[in-house]
């Protein structure tokens, strides 16, 4: 009897011990500190913005291309559009990737992306500027790794990894 | 004794049904079924592609032109870009959003972000379109959701949602 329960004990404690080290080891939130990335992709959700500025393409199109200046990018092309009856999309594209934003202004809500490659560009000080500029009082920010480089300089067959989220 | 061990057990299993559903309810993870959102998100990495096809821009900007159109998107503009010495930046805005891409010929890797809105278009054909036009061997999809419709029609303030990978 005895031996009985010890067995299933241990093998409630194994269960326990895959199930803690899954979690950890997730793919998803897990970032090899040593590893290096090609690109680093922030997802970043403004929240309760001014619906003017969002539903104005010109001004839209110009605190992106500032923010991709502020952030130390160089701008190699651009191109946005004003939706009917509101809504602005654009794109800059970047010498280490590109910016793109949607802006939804009947909700005060903007979807933006800046991915970057390499460590010139810092997304942090778009994703600030961007937030201030459009006078946000939340917001979100998700940065994703894309692109792992393994140890014989080759891409691992891996998607993208959440680096940090707040 | 048999007390002891019967408590323990009850400790254990209930350590294991919280991991388990902490799991299955991770913010992460989670979609709410029944929610809407303003749109999805699919970051997909297309690996071991075929580099004279990566490093060539009238090709890559022909093929996410096609993929675009596969997936039933309305195109209102495009601006494509080659990097010297090799890579090409891209971007086409669609009505319902946009499709992006960005190209290593030389690790053979393609990084692609196919944003839509509402239900027109299918992003799973898009990236079956590419996997197949990239000669592909190995890619990864990743579904997410962002801008969360709560039930008072206001944007929740929380970050994207993984709806799924592969």
């Amino acid at each position: 009897m005895i031996f009985i329960v010890k067995s299933t004990l241990k093998v409630l404690e194994k269960e326990i011990n895959e199930l803690t080290k899954s979690m950890t080891a997730s793919n998803v939130y897990h970032v090899d500190t040593k590893a290096k990335y090609l690109g680093q992709h922030v997802l970043a959700e403004f929240f309760e913005c001014d619906p003017n500025i969002l539903n104005n393409a010109q001004k839209v199109e110009s605190l992106m291309i500032d923010a991709a200046l502020e952030c130390g990018a160089t701008i190699v092309q651009k191109c946005f559009h004003m939706f009917s009856p509101h809504g602005v999309s654009g794109v800059v594209i970047i010498s280490e990737s590109h910016l793109a934003i949607h802006t939804w202004p009947e909700l005060g809500y903007a979807a933006v992306d800046l991915f970057t490659c390499g460590d010139k560009c810092d997304p942090k000080v778009a994703y600030e500027f961007l937030k201030n500029a459009f006078h946000s009082t939340k917001a979100s920010f998700s940065e994703l790794k894309r692109g792992k480089i393994d140890a014989a300089c080759h891409v691992s067959e891996t998607p993208f990894e959440i680096a940090s989220q707040f």
